[in-house]
């Protein structure tokens, strides 16, 4: 493997001083961009993209050719890994994910065993050496999954919810089936996201989307606990330089203490955080990742600088911030407005280090 | 009108001692009330149940009839306000609130006016006049209106969003716009809840339901600006006693120092935050309502009553907490789960106050 061009990512995840905060954005390989549209189109399906490591890669890297960005991710669906495990994933148009054999019963909870990702999940690790190779060190590649109880709220549910009725019964009336269904997600993200860095993957991110929904204590004991248990699985070296994990709770800026001793190299924060603040909190324990609200991209270019610029200045002149959106970026996005706040990004925080 | 012969929940507002923890649950008169469902089939329609004064009166005394509650919340609808500066409210079959004409340019914004409560609202006056007498002091009312903030979002949106593309595009893009807006809302908002009062409500509540969609400078600029406003224009006393307000921003509690310093009595938390931690931050300066999760309501019995009894034990024995879910009641709520669920707060407040 050709060795790093630009590995500033990887540094500011651990804590070390970069010229400028580097970027990327969650879900930068997306609808927003026509040509991304394209290749799905040729794909027939989402899922289909997800799928073929040819296609996975070629989106993948399309933002990079438009942008400046930091970094690359595996372009993927968090949902992978329940799909493997036999719920039967798909899609309906216009509609989020949904799975044909959701987790009905106990029956169903006990029969659920953690997938081989050399078997199953092939194509993922597939597409993660394919695109390494073509990136050809030019950024680091991400790798990623779902978090267990994210992955186990659609699992209940069969799909999206906005109540989250079946996964909280079970998980108020019987904590231990909902703790089994958790163990053995956490055993197969933990494998997969190995995987996925021996494939190739330079840092791995785990997102925890729906850990916002929970209550306070619910959080610690079902979400919280599993995202601990992955980070001691984790390998942490790889390609003899150390493979950074990020943890992303949407909605979690109130525990952020806790997040940030899970024993992650940093926190993903969503735009309800003020980055100052964050940092007082956790000092230079971990990096932060974020926290731009994706709905600024919507706004006139001069705004999108201006509040580019804004959540610089609430991290301030340290080490330790890669700039992102607190959420993925939206399909209705300008695509011109993305290369509004990149140059902003990296121009701005050079200003802000030179005038330190 | 008769005097209170329960005025636990005004007492707790006001932080001062009570033999138990008073309770009431938002959205109490609901769909997940059989005799409800029978009302709104007579009325025709949600909107014609909340203009029709007596049927409103019916559906908001009915949660007293089944359950110990310690207060009645006018039935209405948040959007009433924007309904009367002419926006035409409707509800689709199955779907949220909408707008006929929402603000679409700078010329709607100009031409908007705070409307007069004692004329296209009239219905509400009414519809308070009546629940109080029909009370007959058995526990206080509350009068309530959704916050300037989150009334602007419907208004601009035409009706609920996932993104709030529009309503933030315009804050972004285009603040003095957007305060225009907020800044009629806000006297229309005062105005209104004023007139409930005169017309009986013995406490407000100002819903700012998607307050938590916002960035943290956001939030400060668009709407807790707002909810300042509102709470310095209110009436603090009538009757000869004090009219307590309280305060909600769902997903507020990041803010909930800067919330605790707006003027309001009683501050309500959803339950993401920890109640225990939420007074450590506050202390005696405001009362806290909250915090359990809807969807334990889904669970079994004994669930219920355990994570009641935990949401109890975090707040502790103090003065100043009024129980409550952290969100409306779900339409999905088994009945019986409620009586469970106000029977322990009850029981189990008076036994952590003997134990003192």
């Amino acid at each position: 493997m050709s060795p790093l061009s630009n590995d500033t990512f990887l540094r500011a995840l651990m804590r070390e001083p970069t010229d400028y905060t580097p970027l990327w954005l969650m879900r930068q390989a997306g609808r927003y961009l026509p040509e991304y549209c394209a290749t799905r189109k040729r794909a027939g399906s989402f899922l289909q993209l997800c799928k073929s490591p040819g296609m996975a890669c070629e989106v993948t890297l399309q933002p990079l050719e438009r942008y400046d960005l930091d970094a690359a991710i595996l372009f993927s669906d968090i949902l992978t890994v329940p799909d493997a495990m036999g719920l039967g994933l798909y899609f309906e148009e216009g509609e989020g994910p949904k799975f044909e054999r959701p987790l009905k019963d106990e029956n169903d909870i006990r029969r659920l065993t953690a997938p081989d990702p050399h078997d199953e999940l092939q194509y993922v690790m597939d597409a993660v050496s394919e695109i390494r190779r073509a990136l050809d060190g030019r950024v680091p590649l991400i790798g990623f999954s779902g978090s267990p109880w994210t992955l186990s709220c659609y699992m209940v549910e069969g799909g999206s919810s906005s109540d989250y009725r079946k996964v909280k019964s079970l998980m108020y009336s019987r904590p231990e089936l909902m703790h089994q269904v958790l163990d053995v997600t956490a055993q197969a993200v933990t494998t997969y996201l190995n995987a996925q860095i021996q494939a190739g993957a330079q840092a791995v991110m785990v997102f925890d989307s729906w850990g916002g929904v929970m209550s306070h204590d619910a959080y610690r004991e079902f979400s919280l606990r599993y995202l601990r248990i992955i980070a001691q699985g984790l390998i942490r070296e790889h390609e003899g330089r150390r493979v950074p994990a990020i943890v992303f709770t949407k909605g979690g800026g109130l525990w952020l203490e806790d997040i940030a001793d899970t024993g992650y190299d940093a926190v993903g924060l969503d735009w309800t955080m003020d980055l100052g603040k964050a940092r007082a909190l956790v000092g230079h324990r971990v990096a932060l990742q974020g926290n731009l609200d994706p709905a600024v991209l919507f706004a006139s270019p001069d705004a999108v600088a201006e509040q580019a610029r804004r959540v610089l200045d609430s991290f301030g002149n340290h080490p330790g911030h890669v700039f992102n959106l607190g959420h993925g970026i939206s399909q209705f996005t300008p695509p011109e407005n993305v290369s509004v706040l990149v140059d902003t990004v990296h121009q701005y925080s050079r200003q802000i280090r030179t005038a330190r």
